[in-house]
């Protein structure tokens, strides 16, 4: 039997059986028993990417497959010749929800209101922007951005997609526009929502002409990755509140405590918690069941990076 | 010309000019410029209700026609022989969406990662609760309900409606329950979102017995009305956090600085915010400007309640 190494026993009870796979439990953290026979590694979702030189104790591994979207890391790390597949889809639920609390959050007052809460303080009504009739635009329309448009398309929004190229749109929007529109489009729209991937085009892309052209009193929502943004920029802007923000990821990550994004009025921080769900286990089971059931049958596998 | 008086300059700009009407101005705070004239009265949005003796001013009123969607407390001042409408609808979308996000908040910890983003502290990741995967439960299927409904739609939970009737579905449930089904209901749900009318059969619905019957860990979200929890009870079963609660309407309320539920952990509190926000104004328009134009052409009226 071909042998399949789960970061858990929770993993093998989870997804297993899978006909023609013996499933093990291996967190690449020595080892393996049987390791000339381990054939499919699924490294540990949390801080697994720093365990694959592990990978060096299974001569005989043909694929590793992720429980992250992201593989940056672990490509450096890779011994030549494998076949490395991420969690593409696994996230989107739970980011995409995330992305939609956030701006939610942040339209509607509710920092302002739970530290009114901890004061016992019932605050006197004010009107707040509502998420009905924004203008919203979402920067980056893969898998999750899609899928944070489909969650705001029945809230009353104009919804706007813009990618690395124009397309054509889907059952959300008309048309996707390319990131070359950007600075047009900006300037039209009251809320922005960041879920592009972080590469060399997306590196700051999110730079002081960007946020110069989003109007007074917009909100940028990031819950792609924090070096996409300018910090500097964004502390720049938000420090007086022209702009709002909600960010789930900040660059540097964590945030230092002496930093000043902690501090404006203007800006919502979560840390980094998009994946961090009940949504992500049973996808992620769904996806290793699929995945290992095509690797026993011989059949193309899905997310292939490498 | 039939004389119109809305609560402010600001309303007769947006809501004018009507064909065959005459708008005027009027906050029900004395007697108005040619009282004897009044056809119709809007009267102010917020502490409208206890103005409505300075109707004795204007002795030919046929109309009134409220910002708000209650209307108890008017119907008992009301002269005899008034038509009475109210503003049904007019909130729905600024309701639904603060349902939505308190539901959110809660489950993915915002109060928490607030006070944390206060302390300047970038919390180490925890699995919370995602909407994804949730049973949700809208108690009250009305026109807000409805709307809570199909924004939850798309965030891959399972919906069920509770009615004061059990009725046929729609394209977002398919049945509505009875209310008389409730109790049978509740332990197969994750989340409850509470936005029934507050009346006689709905007053402390959600009472001990209630909250019981929900699972450990689920949620209570109300944006209804505070009186339809019994909030002793509620105090009982969050205190432990054995459910959690996200209110926008407590029972006093305001809620006094001494009262146990503001220090629950496991309870978030807005003030009664929920139409609070920029979706009421367009909307409210936009009513006042089909129901007088009604009016001025004859033509049945929207939300007569008496």
């Amino acid at each position: 039997m071909t042998l399949v190494t789960l970061p858990g026993q929770e993993w093998v009870d989870a997804v297993g059986p899978v006909s023609g796979l013996e499933l093990a439990v291996w967190e690449l953290d020595g080892p393996p028993d049987r390791a000339e026979e381990v054939k499919v590694v699924v490294p540990p979702y949390i801080g697994g990417g720093g365990r694959i030189p592990a990978l060096r104790h299974t001569p005989g591994v043909d694929l590793v497959q992720l429980l992250t979207a992201g593989y940056e890391d672990v490509l450096a790390a890779l011994p030549d010749g494998l076949r490395l597949a991420n969690a593409a889809g696994v996230h989107d639920a739970s980011t995409a929800e995330l992305a939609v609390g956030l701006t939610l959050a942040s339209l509607r007052g509710f920092p302002e209101l739970v530290t009114a809460q901890s004061e016992r303080t019932w605050l006197p009504t004010t009107i707040r922007p509502a998420l009905a009739d924004r203008r919203v635009l979402v920067l980056g329309y893969g898998s999750i951005g899609r899928a944070v448009a489909a969650r705001l398309a029945p809230f009353e929004v104009t919804l706007t997609a813009v990618a690395s190229r124009a397309r054509a749109g889907d059952d959300l929007v008309p048309s996707v526009h390319g990131v070359n529109e950007l600075r047009e489009l900006l300037p039209d729209h009251d809320v922005v929502v960041v879920i592009v991937p972080l590469g060399p085009a997306t590196a700051r892309l999110v730079d002081d002409a960007f946020l110069r052209s989003m109007p007074d009193g917009s909100l940028l929502v990031n819950v792609a990755r924090g070096g996409v943004v300018d910090t500097d920029a964004l502390v720049e802007h938000t420090r007086f509140g022209r702009i709002r923000a909600a960010l789930d990821v900040t660059d540097p990550e964590p945030l230092p405590p002496e930093h000043p994004l902690w501090a404006s009025p203007a800006v919502m921080i979560t840390p980094h918690v998009g994946g961090a769900s009940t949504a992500f286990m049973p996808r992620a089971v769904r996806l290793l069941q699929e995945q290992l059931s095509a690797y026993a049958a011989g059949r193309p596998l899905r997310n292939l990076v490498t």
